[in-house]
């Protein structure tokens, strides 16, 4: 099976859903807020004034977060246009994530939340029309020149693909760890570079001249790719795995096989890959960190009072990401037990050190 | 509830389904191909290129009729420009629906309908971007001057709510009747005429000038609302209804507050509000009609060997079309129970008299 027949965030709003553990992507979007305020404010003031103003998320799943930011960009717009007496543009939102991601959910939600945003906006704003858009984005998506912004978060580290090559040289690991050989770093680094000079490439003919486009992905500070930075979330669910290989609960072989379809990059590596391509200028790089406490899900915990496990929150949220993905490799049987052993992998390491997870942020402008 | 809120066709692929259920609606499609084929082809002879052709396809529904008219006009354009030596243009295609509609199983399809596309198609197609657009479409759904062409089929006799005053004068029926006096004649066309006339206002928005718009309602061909042509679908469900009332199965104050959100035009009632509108030239106005037996489902009955009651796939069509509005109104307990009866009275019927579905087709340019 192909990634992107396989990889979606769990869908629904059940309790393993990703809606309903999503807090820590929540975060990361609230901190990289004055990014994007300050890109599509610059959009403005660069005399970029479209009539209808088009806008991308792309990897937007299915939850809490999918409306957060288009609503936050839609907002920003609209205060811009008021101070500089410009009439507010009417809104393309396109809502991109892979063809398996739950788009009925976001649908069902829409007419509320075009309603509280018209109550909240005020007169003058909108209309805003919001349309989903299933496919990867590494392809084309939305015809040329069509686009005026594009965000994305969390979701560039995922790749097209495993990395070819990989099963027989990357043993008791899931991705790249501290004993990973040399083979399987370059073989990911290679992945990512392919992967994401495709990406910029198909964004670049959507993407009008002076557009916009703000991406944040889970990636790591380090140069090194076998630092802790962007592996540690995964060694830990290879430890689980790996004690219910040791156990016969899961075949050898099956382990051996298995590989997550992610890379964490760093942020040369990104700077690096935009500058190869060369339609983009780079108006800002950072990175970012959240610790892994972030996953704390206050919608099934409300009170700290009675919270004690904030390893299950963390788990959960790595189960909303990674089930798919497990259960179409290893049957749905195993799913419950490794993320009982994962959680208490992780509450152990979360009581003794410190855990982050690291995110870099670029702003960019079409040439 | 409101009517889009509650209105869908059933989801999935089961034996419930739409989707399973839509043979008399591809009927139409097909029936009805030469008349978008004009369009389209005067589209192009007109001058009218885009480097992106935007097409709308509006209550899309789910299932195969969904991506049919897409790629048969997607076809007709790329067979156009060979002839003409022009390069195909992008396509950016748009399926419309309510929000309640399964876009989740469509999306699912996506992949490999682009495959079979690009195959068919060969050298020099594409690329198509396919999105998804919930809403209503008696309300803004694109920005303006976006579209280039816009279809609709078995959509627009779906009114965007139950006319008012309805529920203590038309008892006994779900509909227009036979026996409705003249309020509710009254009250449903009115409706139809405001819902129709917005739906021109949105649409003469959203078209850009020269664009073009085929629509295919389910009407009727007489001038008297209360023909059977198009009531009388409507009428035997209601007599299944009654009669479950009068075994107290079903309370009369039910069944009397229930109507279908629905109005069956005449040719003239549609060329009406079309001129009073003012935005569109009409290219041409025709009603074709269709046998109740196109409702024949070969897919779960390929063989007529096997084959003994087309009352029954009749009635699965009218299911997979009205159980949502039946089962909020009446709850799900009734409806085996209504459709087994309706079965019934629809093969009695169906031996006895000639039953049709009337189809009122319209071809128009945008001024």
């Amino acid at each position: 099976m192909e990634v992107y027949e396989v990889l979606h965030m769990n869908g629904g709003i059940g309790e393993a859903s990703y809606a309903s553990n999503s807090s820590v992507q929540k975060k990361v979007i609230i901190m990289t807020k004055p990014i994007r305020e300050q890109a599509i404010v610059d959009l403005y003031n660069s005399g970029n004034n479209p009539t209808t103003l088009c806008i991308a998320d792309l990897g937007c799943s299915s939850g809490p977060n999918t409306l957060l930011v288009v609503s936050e960009l839609m907002e920003m717009v609209h205060i811009t246009c008021k101070k500089l007496a410009h009439r507010t543009p009417e809104f393309q939102v396109y809502l991109n994530d892979l063809p398996g991601n739950d788009f009925n959910t976001i649908f069902k939600s829409l007419p509320g939340f075009l309603k509280e945003m018209r109550k909240q906006m005020g007169l003058g704003f909108g209309p805003c029309f919001v349309t989903g858009v299933p496919g990867s984005f590494y392809d084309r998506l939305f015809p040329a020149n069509s686009l005026h912004f594009v965000h994305s978060s969390y979701s560039l580290m995922w790749l097209s693909q495993v990395p070819a090559g990989l099963e027989s040289s990357n043993k008791g690991n899931i991705y790249i760890g501290s004993n990973s050989p040399p083979s399987v770093l370059k073989a990911y680094h290679e992945q990512f570079q392919k992967d994401f000079m495709l990406f910029l490439k198909c964004r670049s003919v959507e993407l009008v001249t002076g557009g916009r486009m703000v991406l944040t992905i889970l990636g790591r500070k380090s140069d090194d790719p076998t630092s802790r930075d962007g592996c540690y979330i995964w060694e830990l669910m290879a430890m689980a795995l790996n004690e219910m290989v040791a156990e016969g609960l899961i075949e050898e072989e099956r382990m051996d096989s298995f590989n997550i379809p992610q890379y964490t990059p760093s942020p040369a590596e990104v700077k690096s890959e935009v500058q190869k391509e060369g339609s983009f200028s780079i108006d800002g790089l950072e990175v970012s960190t959240v610790p892994w406490s972030a996953c704390r899900n206050y919608e099934y915990y409300p009170s700290d009072e009675y919270f004690t496990d904030i390893g299950h929150d963390v788990a959960m949220c790595m189960r909303s990401v990674a089930e798919p993905l497990l259960s179409n490799h290893f049957g749905r049987g195993i799913i419950e037990e490794v993320f009982q052993r994962y959680k208490e992998i992780v509450s152990d390491r979360m009581a003794k050190e410190k855990t982050e997870f690291f995110n870099v942020t670029i702003s960019m402008t079409r040439n």
